[in-house]
């Protein structure tokens, strides 16, 4: 059951509210011996912290995670690692009209239709802030992953109808919008603050390209790794599509234009000679770079009046106060990263059993 | 674990390679009670069955379902429905090449690194015959659906560049192309002749709505409704992208024009002004149409010479030899519409634990 | 995989080591609507607490429970319930020998086989201090079970060579041992202050019985309500055998001592004519008593010298210091009965979806 | 969910019905390159196939196993085992009284409660013919356990209240109780022959030795070796009571004589100096042989008159017609063989993620 749990063998469960007491992750299977410091957490969840730049949330948190459990003297036990993130600025105050009207956009009305009821502070369960939980086991997975060469290279590649056209990966962590293309960066910023100025929002579309993952992750069927990779990807709140690879070009294209073709490199090992696929062919990585990426919906909370109606169906109007991000894509794109790193961290452990010379290689 | 396996409550295993002397599904977790015959999932079946139209490979298979438990006096008993197809036409040929090249945009090279050898023929388990297991399973799951009134409707909007600019749901049930636009049939068609022609292939968008699915479907964070379909749908060999709602047009637009507002319909029934959400808010079904669409390649096997290498790394020219399907679009409908089916009926079960109250209505 | 994860639909999973700084669980799939308070919880957590007699350890924990997340106004919200107990007594200390030798009876060898290392402070995960967190969420499925009136009486049935004869369920919460015996217990006394004496310990036997749990609940096969029962009380540390019902007396018997017969009550309503299978018949309740019997092994921590190696195979010989529990079956009596509970509002929940009908009545 | 399904990695579903076209068990998970024949699973199904003796069912079974997928060139290909046998002698007839009568001690009326109606031919599902399934998938994991020197030695220890006595491994082959002593099966044959002449039946225990389990198998927590074994052996329909080691007889012993010491052999290797624990410490395997024992209840299906009532509450008096089992022990000896054969193949393959070196020796 995937309630709130992602992931078999690397598993992580997140819990908590936008308004509660704390946020938290329980990450299960991370294999005994991995080196881990509150720091390797740490950088990751930076990355996502509100309150960097004028285009996210003034809402003060410094984020900083706490490991309870399963790590003894700087290395990973094989146990449950319990990671906690206190709420700081959660203190009560007047949650007004959100208590008993729907924000178009937010989950309010399917909370009530699923629950009964929802705790409406802030959102709840379903506020973005859980994603600080998923970032936190994200970061020990990319960590796993990173013991045998996996990276990651993930960035903002259009926001609102502002696309990236250059690639400079020196522009990516330099810029408040994860941009890796300085000109773009200034285009996105002026939509950004035209659509502050309207009391409006913007989407967006961030890449994550994974280099160096072995051949044979994922399953043949149900569990193809670009199956796992959608989910977790689709899950993120704003995603509204995913792509793999060349994603939705292919449908207009031809089968010989499509195919990447075979060749051998220079130590006559086995290469592709393209990479439309993104680095998966039938469900299982092929040693390429794998190549996704996620589109986001503008942010639902916009200060604008919009129409709709209480809980007891009066139909009425709502401005959400406060000062919210007008674009949730660049404090995404971490999100992205650590739930592709889950993804590929818990197909790597799934196909460590795939051959019989492993059960050897293991237990000789 | 998700290997062969889909769906937590109402689950599905597929099993069966192209070429053994059958495949296979095994349906668990099946509310007992449900009126089911064998004509209930033939008639899925044979929307999917080859040697429909001058589109689609020649390959001759009937493809009976036989129902080998699970079902007793025309109801299922809540046991596990065993569902087998026997394969007629995987008579013992010279499979030639395929058993030792690597086929551009097929799995031969994925399956020989992850589990050092593969059965090679016709694909073994990574062909698309195994899709017809799913179908048989999804017939079931949508036969479930229907007893509380959802619903389905799935058709071909694009083949390579030919995309259905008219909706005449009449005209889907009778083209061989599943579109639902005489005009862009016949266009498709006449583009699809060409590929044959210069022996290359296409790809095309599916899509698929649910109609009356109840409100409440899907969990908050992993299990979002979203993130199980998209799983389910990029679990379908040839999907490179899966869109919900207006998808990747979202990224562009501002919050206020796609957020959907709320209002109240004549009985006081509390309604969405709009669906750009595409029938899920915050991961869990809000009662409208459930829309998505998945984005498919060209079919991998093409006539025309490619480049390879052999499985030992000397470069090599293969042609794929007979007759394939020169688009995979129009055939996998129903398998886009039976994965859709089968993760809304694991929701709708996996929802009914949702509220004390529920538990009390059916333990009273 | 359940690692450290117990359950599909309403599961529990525990994180935390002996001397970390907390140790926790996160109930996840908990129905909304529950009233649920930390006193609730609390309830439970005082009946396996720590130094309320001279029969066990000295450490001294108030084992207060804090509920982090998924509990609003009272009632639970459908969502993760985290919960979190402090470790009060964990202060650094001189771990001596237990660092680098094997304790016989504890798990410190398997742990470096498994892992390659150990948090060796305290037990570290295999501490029985874990079964605090189990505690703590079978409280809630207790809370969730009483709502349709299922209840539990839970008690020591015997400790080492003396068992209880008489059964006065007013005697279980009157005495530190738990028996329903008066004079067994002042007998059982003795014989623990016995083993105190020479430096040793001693086991037991702890009787569960379930009441008012609806007939219907476990599946056919795999996930009989007795296998689930079984897995679930001996994952407890120190059991080493489960009964059901008359347990391993049926052996001996003939098919027509130990079948339970059918008749009708005066209100014509079905009902056995005795219980030998205890509440259970083909994996299923019955709707009779359940019944179950743990066989808990002696406390391995004792303080007279042992013979063991270090972890580098230099034989040598341990006491164990500080003062152990003699016997942990008085406090194991409630982690007991936290399992059951776990166990049967799983197959409560899994059980909703068997029927048709069932699906009908919640989704009308 | 284990509705059908067993094991998490190296996994197992079983369907079908004792008196529907046949059964099967579909095998997921098992590593690739395998050898594997036909007759490595036919040798475990002829251990349990009926009419071999006069103390066995007259029923009709070559149990002629057929693999429909998953292997290729003599090997398994790393993708699902289909596995079928046929039902042969499933003949249409008249079920008489068993059609709406509930047998005591049989899952009639309990599948009644869960279902609201069962298919009642032989006992459907819940008939004892569904573990010629389990055993087919159990001679699979027993074959990939020898790969790496793992095997078993099960046998009856006692038949209704005779013990065997001596234990001479090659006696347990050569008889048709499976019992060690030939003196005792002597003596339980007479017992035998006694019940048959009473119309009635016996029970029994079967023990299972696991050799060369290597030191690391199992989690710390819900997944201990010992719980998964328990489950397993529980899930075997007579079986009322599971023991691991010395089992119940611990209770009454003191800490000094049921804590296996440690030692080191002459190549200064770490062993213990005795097994009381049957080779699991704090759930994880220690090396040593695994010992467990199962409680099987005597028969239920006898044929003397026993007290009942219809589904419609009229009592009435049973007599099961035809010639059943007088102790089904025998037959069951291969089936804890593949219980335990399926769960250790799956702790196996689950702890080779146990630690980083182990992903590294993989993926170098």
């Amino acid at each position: 059951m995937n309630k709130s749990t992602f992931g078999n063998l690397f598993s992580v469960t997140t819990w908590g509210e936008s308004h509660g007491p704390a946020i938290g992750a329980v990450v299960d299977g991370c294999p005994a011996g991995l080196p881990l410091a509150p720091e390797d957490i740490q950088i990751y969840l930076d990355r996502r912290k509100p309150g960097q730049s004028r285009f996210t949330t003034a809402r003060k948190e410094d984020d900083a995670v706490e490991i309870l459990s399963g790590v003894f003297e700087g290395k990973t036990t094989g146990t449950p690692i319990s990671l906690m993130i206190r709420n700081k600025d959660q203190r009560s105050r007047d949650y007004g009209s959100i208590a008993y009207c729907y924000r178009p956009g937010h989950a309010d009305y399917t909370f009530d239709q699923k629950y009964g009821f929802r705790d409406y502070r802030g959102g709840g369960r379903s506020s973005a802030r859980e994603t600080a939980a998923r970032v936190a086991a994200g970061a020990i997975a990319a960590k796993l992953l990173k013991e045998i060469g996996v990276s990651f290279c993930t960035y903002t590649k259009s926001i609102g109808p502002v696309a990236a056209s250059v690639f400079d990966p020196d522009e990516i962590g330099r810029n408040p919008l994860c941009m890796p293309d300085h000109e773009a960066t200034e285009k996105a910023s002026a939509y950004l603050d035209e659509c502050i100025k309207k009391k409006d929002s913007a989407g967006g579309v961030i890449e994550c390209i994974i280099k160096n993952v072995p051949a044979g992750l994922g399953e043949p069927v149900f569990g193809k790794l670009d199956a796992s990779l959608a989910q977790a990807i689709m899950s993120i709140g704003a995603v509204k599509a995913v792509e793999i690879g060349d994603g939705i070009q292919v449908t207009a294209i031809c089968g010989s234009e499509d195919n990447d073709g075979f060749t051998v490199d220079d130590s006559r090992r086995i290469k592709k000679t393209a990479n439309h696929a993104g680095g998966i062919m039938g469900g299982i990585s092929d040693g390429s770079d794998i190549i996704l990426r996620a589109h986001l919906k503008p942010t639902p909370s916009i200060s604008r009046a919009q129409q709709t109606v209480t809980k007891d169906g009066t139909p009425t109007s709502i401005e959400i106060a406060g000062r919210h991000d007008p674009v949730v894509v660049p404090r995404a794109v971490v999100v992205v990263e650590a739930m592709a790193a889950l993804t590929v961290a818990d197909a790597l452990l799934a196909n460590m059993t795939a051959r019989v010379e492993n059960v050897r290689k293991v237990y000789r």
